[in-house]
């Protein structure tokens, strides 16, 4: 029999993915468990989006242009230069989720063996995205006592190797909630120049920002035009995960050159997608206004909860729909499991992400867990007195 | 300004890709351009198939799981069992379009600097996803005197090192057309069981058989279990490539369960696409078998009309719906850009791929063009007559 490869033994399996057996058993048992581990919003997909599936009118489903079709591009470029990107369509490559502009943009920018600087805890497939390209990630630890922010600038030099082509960023950020401030993005601007490095902004949460305040991208920073490669998707912003559409996005023609071999390859993204991504761009402001309202709300709720329990630290956000909060226990994935293994309160009990798996650094966020508030309130609520409770008893309490 | 990486600049382009601004031009000019040179074909997809994208009934375009739904890939197991494979849903993981299977088959196998064999001309972009991965394909030359049957396993043998990890077959065959016999699998059988390889099976084009014959995969085949790994689409099968949905099948635990970690890093196949692929399985028979007679009635339409020109050869295949032809021609490439460029008759030409692309071997099919009969019969034939006033005139013609 056939072995399979390095690469595939190492590939790291979904840290979520662990516990998923638990949860089914607690389900199986006759629990009600509060999904608070993933990324999967409840909110309706915009109507627009859903009309334009259900209104398509060819006869044959066919491949679109490797870049996306022009139509979808073009619509693309009146969403981002709203919000002041200046791009045109030729800058945008259309690709199959947030995920393959990820992929595609590592394989065009680094070798096997070359460094990508990522702040952690982040967003765990950079590993597993990295780790297909046999492109080594180096974390760069952000602290829960200041909310995640930007690690200081010399921590990033002392990382810094001739192999390093790239720093990673997120922001608002999976997991943390944490949203860059301009200051902060121009202190990354000056080492990126000074180093002629690549800046990845992963901008999948651009939208969900609270309490007033504003998004910056980098590529609102003037002088990093050949630097920025923006990854985004329509995943959360229009909660359409399943379409799988995203899109990558730079003014280095270079890069977008040598990023369309790739896109080539695989030959197109969705035409479907592309369709209902079309209409989406037209999604009214009031979509979005509700929404985060909902989740300034839930963002509320959760924190104003963590923080009134006991030995809880939980800080409070400027965007995504995460927090990472810190509890007084000996291990969170332990602790995790042991929530829907052994724990229940009237019958329910609270599924979470250990913190450890958005953290490369050994040992790092063992007393951290995510949250993700895709939940209407009642429910979060409900799951913070189980979580509360559930404190009280771990055998695992510090 | 930072470097894109050597993957990228060794990343192959589109070898069709390269003729397009000709064909733009030649648009331009008022010419109607005859296109052979795709694998879109103008079959309309399934009135099943569009009808449940219209019927689409969710609210939240969600996630699916990693290795798609469940409903799908069961529904999936009574198409393949149909067809005698003898598989459980768990076999089975859902990909984007068949481009991703093959990706995820490759890292899953080999590693950097591993070989796989695969007869040549084989489909192009083969090469590139080999090329993200770092991995060496090691080409074995086919001939068209005998319609690129199977090279000798004596071949196959010479091409082995301790780096060879599989071999790839694609049957019926693009470019060629070709469809390998069982007698011939079972040849391949023995040389994958002596040397623990595994072997790669590309059955985008399994519908598309003629003349009577049946085709055969490398699943019917007794004690190849745990070597096998099938690469499937819906593309050709439904007239549906802009679906992008595919699947990769084995029954090799340690593959599948390896594969998935690759899966599960992208998050998830598209949602509406399980949707249509799911209704797409009760696509009446006598849709395909439509669709047969009229591929059937091109193929004899181009293989004839080619083969009463002067000086040209082209075999009758078995399967797909592409012929690779010779021609009394010095440079293909050259050849299929000046048709563009420089040539029309009656105000038309013909838009082609030069077969160069197809191989990996320096120098093959300089004289060999590969056509796709997605058009229409009398299409086909004015695209003929185009072709056949070409060669008289071409001044490269040897």
């Amino acid at each position: 029999m056939p072995m399979i490869s390095h690469k595939g033994e190492r590939m790291p399996a979904s840290p979520i993915r662990k516990l998923t057996p638990f949860a089914d058993k607690a389900k199986q048992d006759g629990k009600k468990v509060y999904h608070l581990n993933i990324g999967q919003p409840d909110i309706e997909t915009p109507a627009g989006m859903l009309n334009a599936i259900k209104g398509i009118d060819f006869k044959v489903w066919a491949y679109t242009p490797s870049e996306g079709t022009l139509t979808y591009r073009e619509k693309l470029t009146t969403y981002y230069n709203k919000l002041g990107y200046n791009i045109a369509a030729d800058d945008i490559l259309v690709t199959t989720g947030g995920s393959e502009a990820i992929t595609i943009a590592m394989m065009t920018c680094l070798d096997s063996g070359d460094e990508v600087i990522i702040p952690e805890p982040f967003y765990a497939n950079y590993n597993g995205f990295a780790s297909q390209s046999d492109i080594v990630v180096k974390p760069i630890l952000s602290h829960i006592e200041n909310g995640f922010a930007l690690p200081p600038i010399s921590e990033f030099e002392k990382l810094i190797t001739p192999k390093t082509k790239a720093i990673f960023i997120c922001s608002p950020n999976n997991p943390t909630g944490y949203l860059y401030s301009k200051e902060e993005l121009e202190a990354l601007k000056e080492l990126v120049l000074k180093y002629d490095l690549y800046l990845f902004s992963d901008e999948a949460y651009r939208e969900f920002c609270y309490d007033g305040q504003t998004f910056t991208s980098p590529m609102h920073l003037e002088g990093l035009e050949q630097n920025v490669i923006v990854l985004d998707t329509v995943s959360k912003r229009y909660s359409a995960c399943g379409a799988r559409l995203g899109c990558l996005i730079t003014k280095n023609k270079a890069v977008w050159t040598a990023a369309l071999k790739f896109a080539q390859a695989r030959l197109s993204p969705g035409m479907v997608e592309q369709i209902a991504g079309t209409a989406a761009v037209d999604t009214p402001d009031a979509y979005f206004e509700a929404v985060n309202k909902e989740y300034t709300n839930r963002r509320n709720t959760i924190v104003n909860a963590l923080n009134k329990m006991e030995g809880v630290y939980c800080p409070n956000p400027g965007g995504a729909f995460y927090v990472v909060a810190k509890l007084p226990i000996d291990n969170a994935d332990k602790f995790c499991q042991w929530m829907l293994e052994r724990f229940s309160y009237h019958n329910q009990t609270v599924m979470m992400a250990p913190a450890t798996g958005f953290y490369s650094t050994e040992g790092a966020g063992l007393n951290e867990v995510r949250m993700a508030y895709v939940l209407n309130i009642d429910d979060i609520k409900n799951a913070m007195i189980c979580l509360e409770e559930a404190l009280k008893v771990y055998p695992g309490r510090i």
